[in-house]
C-alpha cells in the first residue's frame, strides 16, 4: 500500500491544517461568520453576465476556448495596461502576465525563487494563503515588525541585512489579515531600500480598489519597478470564481515565472479571461466597482461601531479606510483560541490571530474580524455577541 | 539587479526550451502546421455556449462566480461520477477531484511525490507536458521501452525492480506522441505488476474518448485502484479553454494532491467548472462527441492515405484507432532533424521525435503528426511536401 514514506521531503512542510479544523464548524447552522474572507456574493454582477457571456462568445469565439498562450490572452493584457496606468503602473501589455488567481503567480515565484532553507522575509502578521503557496519550497521565514501604519521600513531594512531573503512578501494596502494600509513616506523607503540592498519585493494587491474613505497611494512598484512584482486579481472587483490574476516583474523573474507557470497549468482559462477582458473593456467595471464600494462600506461602519460600542476596555482596532478585513487585539495575556471557543458557543466565528503569524507564539491576543458577508444588522448583532464571548474569557 | 544567481536550485531543471524554439516557425505565413497538439476549433460546440452559460447562470448563480472548495464543484463532480462508470472507473463524487487541466494533477504529483533525484518511470517516448510538470522536482526519469503495442510490461517491471521509482507515468490509450494504445492483456500485467511491487501508476487518459474505430479498452485504473492515479480532462472532448480536469486517486495520495493544489491556485475556475457540468449532465456530450469521432476520423484517414501513397520506404508508422497523432519512424541513420529543415522550407512543420524522450540522442529517427488541425486536402497535400523533404535528405 502507499504510505506516508512515499511522499517526497517537501511534503512535510505542507502539513499544517489547523486553521481548516477551525473553519470546519462555519457550516454548522446558526453560526455567524467573521472568519472568511469571500466577497460577498452580491457585489457579483450577475446582471451583466449574460451581456458578458454573449459577448465573450461574439468577438472572440473559439478564441475562447482553445488553448492559449502561458503568457495570457492578448485583449485582457491590453486591457489592464491602461487599468494598470491609471493606478501609477505604467508597462506594456506584453509585459502583464495572467495567473490562476494571485496564487498562481505566489506558486510560481515560490517555485522560481525559493530552494529549500531560503529565508523569506514576511510582514508579522502575513497573509496565510501567501505561506501555503510558499511552503512547499522549503523557505525559512523572517518575520518584520508592523505598526498600525504597517511595516516598519527599519525593520525590513534590519530583516534583509541579517538574513539576506530571498524575496520580501507585502501586501501593502488594506492587509489581509489587519486592514492596515502602509503610507506613501513609508512606501518610498520601501522602494529605497528595495533598491539600495537589491531585493526583491513581492506587492500583492487584491484589495486596492476597495477603498470607502481617502485617496489611494501610489503602489510601491511604481517606485522601484526593476525590484517588484506587482500582483493584481479579479477576485475582489469581479468575481473570484474565475480564479483571474495578473502580476508584472522584472524582466528576468517574468521570464522564469512564465516558464514556472507552464508546467503547473499551461494557461489560465481562457474563457474567464476573455469574461474579465470584457468586464474591464467594455466600461462595465467602472460602472460596477463604486456599487460594491457602496455595498461594504457601510458593513465596515457597522462593524467598527458596534466594536467601539460593545467591545471592553483595553482591545484595539484597525480602522481601516477600505479592504475587507479588521485586526482586533486585546490587552497581553489574553488568548483569543479561548475566546473562540466562548465565540462559538455564542453562535460567531472569526479568525484567531496566531495563524497569520510565522513564528510559534506570537499573535496570541489577535483576531481577525471580516465585515464583506454578513448584513449590517447582523454584523452588529454578532459583534455583541462576540462581544459577550470576550468579556467571558477577559 | 536581479541575477540567475537568485534563483531557486531547482530552475536549473526547468530550464530547457529547445522546442519552442522549434515551434516558433509555425506562425510563419504559408507554413502547413502537423507540429501542434489543439483540437480543431469546428470541435468546439459553439452552437450550444448561449445556452449552456444560460444554464449555468441560472442553474448556479452566484455559485458560478464566487471561490468554491479546491476539491472542485459537486455538480461536475456528480456528473463525472456517472461519466467514470461508464468507463468502467467506479468511484463516489467525492473521491473525485478536479484540477486545473490535467497539467494541474501533473504538477500535484510532482510535489507531492518526487524528492530530487528520485527516479520516475516514463514510457519512450512519453509526453512532453508531464516532464515539464515533473522537471522542477528535480526526477532521474527512467525510460521504459514501448513496441507498436505501447509500453512492454517487462520493461516497466525490470525497471521497477532496479530504480523502485516513486510513480510510472503512462498515457495507455492513443498515446501522445505515438498514438498508439496497450492492449488489455498487457494493462492486466501491469496493473499485476503495479500491485506486486507496491508501485504508484499515473494513468493519464485525455484521448479516451476519441475512438474512431475499435472497441475501447479497461482503464488500468479500473484493475487496481489502488494503485493508479487516472486522469482525465475535458480538454478534447468540450474545451481546453476551460482548463478543467479530474483525477481518481488512492485516498492517502489524493489527501496530499489536494493540499498541493491548494497551494498553487485554492481552486479551478467555478465557472468553468458549471460549464463542463452543464455540459455532461446535461446531454450535450453524449450528443456532440460523436461530431467530434465524426470530425477527425476523416483527417486521421487522409493523413494516413497520403502517408501510404508519398512516404518513402523504410519508414513505418502508427496506425492508431483514435486520438491526434500518427508517429513515424525512418530506417536507422535518418536525423528528423535535418528532415525538419527541408520540411520547413516546403512549408510544413512536424515535431522531430527526439524531444519526447528523456534519453539524449534517442528517437533521432523518429516524428511525430498531428492530424486534427488541418482539413482533409491540406493534410494530403502537406503530407506530400513532408515526403519530398524526407526523400531529399535520405
Amino acid at each position: 500500500m502507499f504510505t506516508e514514506k512515499m511522499l517526497a521531503h517537501r511534503t512535510k512542510n505542507m502539513g499544517s491544517s489547523a486553521i481548516r479544523e477551525i473553519l470546519k464548524v462555519l457550516s454548522r447552522p446558526g453560526i455567524v461568520s467573521l472568519a472568511g474572507g469571500m466577497p460577498a456574493p452580491e457585489a457579483f454582477p450577475m446582471e451583466k453576465m449574460d451581456v458578458l457571456c454573449t459577448r465573450v462568445l461574439e468577438k472572440h469565439g473559439t478564441a475562447a476556448l482553445q488553448y492559449g498562450t502561458t503568457e495570457g490572452f492578448v485583449p485582457l493584457k491590453e486591457a489592464l495596461a491602461e487599468y494598470l496606468e491609471e493606478n501609477s503602473i505604467v508597462t506594456k501589455p506584453e509585459h502583464i502576465n495572467i495567473t490562476t488567481g494571485s496564487q498562481g503567480v505566489l506558486d510560481a515565484l515560490g517555485k522560481v525563487l525559493i530552494s529549500p532553507d531560503d529565508a523569506v522575509a514576511v510582514e508579522a502578521p502575513t497573509y496565510l494563503g501567501a505561506l501555503q503557496a510558499f511552503n512547499p519550497y522549503g523557505p525559512r521565514y523572517v518575520q518584520m515588525e508592523t505598526d498600525e501604519d504597517g511595516l516598519i521600513p527599519d525593520s525590513m531594512e534590519k530583516v534583509i541585512k541579517e538574513h539576506r531573503p530571498k524575496l520580501v512578501y507585502l501586501v501593502p494596502t488594506f492587509q489581509n489579515p489587519t486592514g492596515r494600509t502602509i503610507p506613501l513616506e513609508r512606501r518610498k523607503r520601501i522602494a529605497d531600500i528595495a533598491k539600495s540592498t537589491d531585493t526583491l519585493v513581492i506587492e500583492d494587491d487584491p484589495y486596492g480598489q476597495l477603498r470607502y474613505r481617502g485617496q489611494p497611494v501610489t503602489p510601491i512598484a511604481a517606485m522601484a519597478p526593476d525590484h517588484v512584482v506587482y500582483c493584481g486579481s479579479f477576485s475582489k472587483v469581479f468575481a473570484p470564481g474565475l480564479r483571474v490574476g495578473f502580476y508584472v516583474a522584472p524582466d528576468l523573474v517574468e521570464e522564469w515565472l512564465i516558464r514556472a507557470k507552464q508546467g503547473v497549468d499551461l494557461h489560465t482559462s481562457s474563457f474567464s479571461q476573455a469574461l474579465a477582458a470584457e468586464f474591464l473593456s467594455g466600461g462595465f467595471f467602472k460602472e460596477h466597482l463604486p456599487k460594491i464600494v457602496e455595498l461594504y462600506r457601510p458593513k465596515q461602519e457597522a462593524m467598527l461601531e458596534a466594536m467601539e460600542q460593545y467591545f471592553p476596555d483595553g482591545f484595539t482596532w484597525s480602522k481601516p479606510e477600505g479592504g475587507m478585513f479588521i485586526w482586533a487585539e486585546g490587552p497581553e495575556g489574553v488568548d483569543t483560541m479561548r475566546i473562540y471557543d466562548e465565540a462559538i458557543n455564542n453562535n460567531v466565528a472569526f479568525v484567531p490571530g496566531k495563524y497569520f503569524y510565522t513564528e510559534e507564539g506570537a499573535g496570541a491576543s489577535t483576531m481577525r474580524l471580516n465585515f464583506t458577508m454578513a448584513d449590517e444588522e447582523t454584523i452588529k448583532a454578532a459583534v455583541g455577541r462576540l462581544a459577550e464571548a470576550i468579556k467571558k474569557v477577559v
